[in-house]
């Protein structure tokens, strides 16, 4: 069977004609004669509601209850879609989590799909019907409503194309697909039309918003290519798949950038283990996300200076616990708001010398002053000040040939 | 085991701080050492939104969606229900119908409870736990979500009080029970302590919005006591029970009033077979509701005049239709707007002679003219000039001691 699985993000769905736009895709999908495999979130918005009335009813809500009460918003979304393609002429109906089953395990709201049944899909793929599947849902052993934390709908589709085998799995967002940097930052950037899990990981976690981290790892384990495009436009998206199927890599894939963070420098910490445990354990009880963090060597093997960033919202919260904290020793504290993170993501660095040297003499030919540098295999960051993120984006994307 | 099955209206759980409120009231019944069964329909105008939205998918809009749809309106308010008593330190999960599971048989969004598994629940209140089970809603044999057409959730109620051989059935509501009138019309109007089944059921299609007529005909069948009260009030409601109960009667125990009904008169009706089913099935085709009907026998055995009325929001639509039908033949057609139905019910009048020519002399004791008559076993009902209706209420609440 040639299978391909839709699945619908909340903005997708958001409106009663955007469910009406939807269905004529899912239509059109029907009539190139694919067995199609919907997915939906809820409608933008619903979740966010219910999440709310949950809220004031308790402020430690039952997180069995809170699934039970969330999953509805995918069922609404489910049963429209579904009126929807029976009023266009199609077979269609809505399927949840406990009507397959799909089996989760883990704790409530924060669940993982490891086993769907597939007998009554396939049954009703063959009859010719359009099964819509209820993303973001499942039911535990006790036969009980799970959702799925991280991921969602999404890893719902992923999970799905997998045990069905399906030739593709395309995720309808609001965005056109995965670009070469934030089009709202540099009007220059280009949409990509293929990028590898690996690089897509590193693009999701530094902010492209398209796809959860969680997802994409999930489609890279199994092999499963994603096609991410917008749901309001015809546009080809962006195709997310193993580095084997890109046959011309550029160096450089995409850059991304963050929006006026704050770095930390504490000065003079006494350098011995456990000393990076001791201050960002407390910071991060206190949900404060620490993204970069660099150390350098000791000079006299006594002391170290160590520098780290977080979001500015957080600045003050982490200047009282680190104060408060008399297990850490250091002779003073640096802060320091206003400063970026621009990160270079690509496989093709791996295979091509001199690329940290291209883009730090990029940066400096702008004068750029680089402030902190963190690498992984296919990224290079640099920690730069806010007020120069244009003009590094800019630079970066002409001298890495992604404005072609 | 002391079972009472406590059901909760849209309104009384129409707010977050309702809930928190009827949460309290379910709490003390559990206080009191009753197992306690709780049934939820739907916050209220969350069921009306949904309805809206499958109207603007589809103006046709699949059945069997549509159940999947609006039941999710009840599983959220019994997720909340839920949650709240966990958060008041109670043992308590929501239950929706597949999950008993409560079958049904019968047509998508019309289905009628017939059994309900009740090993889960027992094994759940055994171990002290309070099911909030959601109303409105079951599956069918092909595993599908299904509603309960007519009655809705205090169907649900009463079938799980039969299931369950509950003691009581409590119906909260944003009413304090059925008063011997409308208070709206009649400020003197009292809350009726006890009422038969028979008597609430002409109660109840006369216009006291209390109780579905079905869901009164099925705690009927199945001797089923029924308290009907306000969830805003302490204060006891009204016990709906069989005759044989009620140990001291009125004669009369209630009157209903309809407001601005019309009155169409088709004078010179050809009397023969199937003229009146000519008549009434097109109405009825074009869901006008045909209230009172009457006709005289035939004077010279070829004609007579058929009276009935309908509410006059229907009337211009009633005309046409009538006009249109060329197999009714008739010589005269008569309209009058502005009338209004007076009813007297009671299973006193039964053994009680005199009581019709008690309410005619009241009437005209005040000069009401009495339109057109019609009765049953325990009710008497008389058309009247709407403009009269107050002063009827009036002489009839004082001339059957309702006021006291």
């Amino acid at each position: 069977m040639k299978i391909v699985v839709l699945k619908f993000g909340g903005t997708s769905v958001g409106t009663i004609e955007k469910i009406k736009k939807v269905s004529r895709i899912i239509g059109e999908f029907r009539k190139k004669k694919y067995k199609v495999i919907v997915v939906s979130s809820a409608m933008s918005g619903v979740t966010n509601e219910l999440v709310k009335k949950s809220r004031l009813i308790s402020e430690n809500f039952s997180e069995n209850e809170y699934d039970v009460l969330v999953s509805s918003g995918e069922q609404m979304a489910c049963s429209l879609i579904a009126g929807r393609l029976i009023n266009n002429g199609f077979k269609s109906r809505s399927w949840l989590g406990w009507q397959l089953p799909i089996f989760t395990y883990g704790p409530h709201k924060n669940s993982r799909i490891y086993q769907i049944n597939k007998n009554k899909i396939i049954k009703y793929l063959r009859e010719g019907g359009i099964p819509i599947i209820a993303g973001f849902q499942g039911i535990n052993k006790e036969n009980r409503i799970t959702t799925i934390g991280r991921g969602g709908s999404d890893a719902s589709a992923i999970m799905l194309a997998k045990f069905f085998k399906a030739k593709r799995c395309i995720i309808y967002t609001d965005v056109e697909g995965v670009f070469t940097t934030d089009p709202n930052k540099l009007s220059k950037a280009k949409k990509i039309k293929v990028i590898s899990y690996e690089e897509m990981l590193e693009m999701a976690s530094l902010g492209a918003k398209v796809m959860q981290p969680v997802s994409i790892q999930d489609a890279r384990l199994n092999r499963i290519d994603i096609e991410v495009k917008s749901s309001f436009t015809n546009r080809p998206g962006t195709l997310i798949t193993k580095k084997s199927n890109i046959t011309k890599n550029k160096i450089i894939t995409g850059i991304s950038s963050t929006h006026n963070d704050s770095k930390v420098t504490l000065v003079g910490v006494k350098d011995r283990p456990g000393v990076a445990a001791s201050i960002f354990k407390p910071l991060s009880i206190n949900s404060i996300n620490v993204d970069m963090v660099v150390q350098n060597i000791s000079a006299n093997g006594k002391e170290t200076d160590l520098t780290f960033t977080i979001k500015t919202d957080d600045l003050n919260k982490t200047k009282r616990i680190i104060k408060e904290n008399k297990k850490i020793n250091f002779r003073k504290i640096l802060f320091e708001k206003g400063v970026s993170k621009i990160s270079i993501i690509g496989v093709g660095m791996i295979t091509t010398p001199g690329v940290t040297f291209r883009m730090f003499q990029s940066l400096s030919s702008k004068n750029i002053n680089i402030q902190v540098i963190s690498t992984s295999e296919i990224k290079i960051s640099v920690l730069i000040n806010s007020k120069d993120v244009k003009k590094a984006l800019i630079v970066l994307h002409k001298e890495f040939k992604l404005d072609k």
